[in-house]
């Protein structure tokens, strides 16, 4: 088990130099899945150990997943420690359970039980880093499965060497040289058989693209993803660190909310300018999911008219409102708006803060009739991307209303409808998983209309609950 | 003929007013090969034509290909430049032959007399603006191209919207988009049978891969890989201009060199660093080509070293060279150095700045009779990527000794043979297309090594000229 001068140690090394990830005296929490990269990074890190002069401790969760499976990896993890003599904190947690009870896809579920109880260790533990055994593939894949998806421009870095307490020592290498480094070292794994993050996705860009891509660039291209993902790792930290020191001096707090004068963010490079308000946003929100690129373009956008005044929500009660000298950044009070609720595709939901019925039904082509009516929606059941939801309107929504044949934003049909400001926020936006499909008592979706050769119709009524 | 109000026209417009491509005055050479995109750009600055207050001036080059399709399209354009009443320079210059003249491959011959000619006639018509019809899919194809072929930081941009004078005013419009355009507006133009620039990578990329990330996305990502680009465009323009300011501060010119303090590079964050780094190479260099991301990455790790002394060789007669305080980077005076050559797979060379014969020749597998001769190599010639050349040593440079399994620097196998720095720039270094295959006199690349099946081998003996 003793593991000699190797290159894929040489490496990580100079990774984990380079970005600063160990100091002396540092206690490690190092997540073992009992799979090759955790095995890899396990063992490179108990050669290091004394250079760095650092403490390890273990950490795995059996899921109870895979018909038992993840019990023998547990066990696995657990003689390990005993024979290194290395701390081990092990829990064993349904992840099914978990994700029932919060209502969560299991990726993202068993994602976050996980995160959670690594951090309860850490507190616990007194733990200051926390080692994953993310490799090179994974970080050129993520990059790939950002990129198809779109992101702001972290979608470009990937996976990050370090992320607070976090540290990725094996980010840079690859995963046949972390498997040859197992394989020479007799170094023994677990074969994991589930990827918990996005199962289908990430196995279509390693199994599909990427060997297409490498074919037709006739290139290690891999690498390339990786040095363009470095390099913009540190142009990104720069632009973050200018931009948080411009937006603490010029940003003033009042009542809670966040202003930034207008006349400041105009002076400033296009660059700054998008990253400062995403930083704004971030503060008041906690984080940045959900928030488009449309939606930052289109308020940097409307900076651009002097007179005009702004209100639009974003997601999670958020609000950017313009007036002349400001964008003021705030949360909306809970009770003066509706949520985002699913509703069923057959059966009646009730939108009290609006007092509203919801009813939906789905019925037979041939037997729909279709009627002109502005609180009923007859859709194309098959163009609808299951689950439906209603919400308020959110900046950077676009829609294709009925009739034409591209998008428009839903800020411009406002306008042009003439819905007053005030209004606009009480108006239910009907969306499916990808897009919007009805305006309620405006205007249907091109893409969902009844067509022709329509099999079965979705009939929306919204109607006053009495 | 006449246009109405458009979509297309409008969003053009915001791309002209958003990149600042149109002042009033402007002269405007648009590139009109009579294919949609030129013939939809040309329509679209007709009709923007008295809001700008610009005049145009056609432009189109007959390459005289295709078996007489190309002169149709020119006979195309010229009518249209009669039927309109404006002003058009018509080039008849047979691409083959320009190609052949200067033993450039096609694709890069082709272009290189386009922009020459184009150049010509901006400077004879006082042009102060070139438009070309570059597309959103071109962006798309181009980041996809970058990023798998490698590229420092520009690949994400992909084709700027701007360029000095050039101007690409649709190329935030997809294909579809230009197509229904002119099908709406009945626009005539001919299809393009050739596509100049790297024919088969791109057309892979636009009938393979851009489908199949369509497919296992199911988003709309060209439109993804497209805002990043436009995010990144700014970026970059902000990080280079802050760039540009520093280095124009920090650096010295002496005798025609470049000095860069190295205390002041180290005190740069290294987002920056890189950057400047790049900005003193092309001060010297005239351009960037064929720099590659490792060799900026040597040469910066270099700066972490307080005492070592180093020179390195960069294309095109570049030398880095670091004593205790500086970077200093110069040109290599011709004389000293021998130049990148291309040697034949069968046949004699003549290095005469070494004083060098090189001859090569292929023999039958079971002919070769190996000797171990440090002046001879013996190669699997189908390992070989053609063509073969002969150059000096450049930063950078990497390749398998024959026995490792794994890639070492050049700069440290000579380290660890003990080679003096200066008979470093004395060994010739044999490349094929893709990489490193022999140090001569020191030992051949563990890739290109005769194996129990190889078929043929390639002989290659380096001797003294007597």
């Amino acid at each position: 088990m003793m593991i000699g001068k190797t290159d894929l140690v040489d490496k990580v090394k100079e990774t984990i130099d380079e970005y600063n990830m160990l100091i002396s005296g540092d206690k490690v929490l190092v997540s073992v899945s009992a799979g090759p990269d955790s095995m890899a990074l396990l063992h490179t890190l108990l050669k290091l150990k004394n250079i760095y002069d650092i403490n390890l401790h273990l950490f795995h969760l059996d899921h109870l997943t895979r018909e038992g499976q993840s019990s023998i990896d547990a066990k696995f993890v657990k003689e390990l420690s005993e024979k290194l003599g290395i701390n081990l904190t092990l829990y064993v947690k349904s992840a099914e359970k978990y994700v029932k009870e919060k209502g969560l896809s299991f990726e993202t579920g068993a994602r976050e039980l996980r995160l959670n109880l690594i951090q309860k260790v850490a507190n616990q533990e007194k733990i200051t880093k926390i080692a994953t055994g993310h490799n090179a593939n994974d970080l050129a894949e993520t990059i790939l499965m950002r990129l198809m998806r779109g992101t702001g421009t972290k979608g470009m870095i990937g996976i990050s060497p370090t992320q607070g307490k976090f540290i990725r020592p094996l980010i840079y290498i690859f995963r046949d040289e972390i498997e040859k480094f197992c394989y020479e070292n007799k170094i023994n794994y677990r074969v994991d058989q589930t990827n918990l993050e996005s199962y289908y996705f990430r196995n279509a860009i390693r199994n599909k693209l990427i060997p297409l891509m490498r074919e037709i660039s006739k290139k290690d291209f891999l690498k390339n993803l990786i040095n363009f993902s470095k390099i913009y790792l540190e142009e990104d930290r720069f632009l973050n660190s200018l931009t948080k020191k411009i937006y603490y001096k010029i940003s003033k707090r009042k009542n809670n909310d966040v202003y930034i004068p207008i006349i400041e963010l105009k002076n400033l490079p296009p660059a700054l300018n998008r990253r400062l308000l995403r930083l704004a946003i971030e503060e008041k929100k906690g984080e940045l999911l959900d928030i488009s690129f449309n939606a930052v373009e289109d308020i940097i956008d409307s900076l651009k008219n002097e007179t005009e005044f702004f209100e639009f929500n974003l997601p999670k009660f958020m609000k950017v409102v313009k007036d002349k000298e400001n964008l003021v950044i705030k949360k909306i009070e809970k009770q003066k708006i509706f949520f985002k609720k699913e509703i069923p595709m057959e059966g009646t939901c009730i939108l009290e803060t609006l007092n509203l019925v919801i009813e939906t039904k789905i019925v037979d082509g041939k037997d729909a009739k279709i009627k002109d009516d502005k609180t009923t929606a007859y859709l194309d059941y098959e163009s609808i991307i299951p689950k439906l939801y209603v919400r308020p309107w959110e900046f950077g929504d676009r829609f294709i209303p009925l009739g034409l044949d591209k998008g428009k934003k839903l800020q411009d049909f406002f306008v042009d409808e003439k819905v007053a400001q005030e209004k606009r926020k009480t108006i239910p936006i009907l969306v499916d998983s990808e897009k919007i499909v009805w305006i309620v008592g405006y205007r249907i979706d091109e893409r969902v209309k009844v067509k022709p050769e329509t099999r079965k119709v979705l009939i929306i009524n919204v109607k006053e609950l009495s």
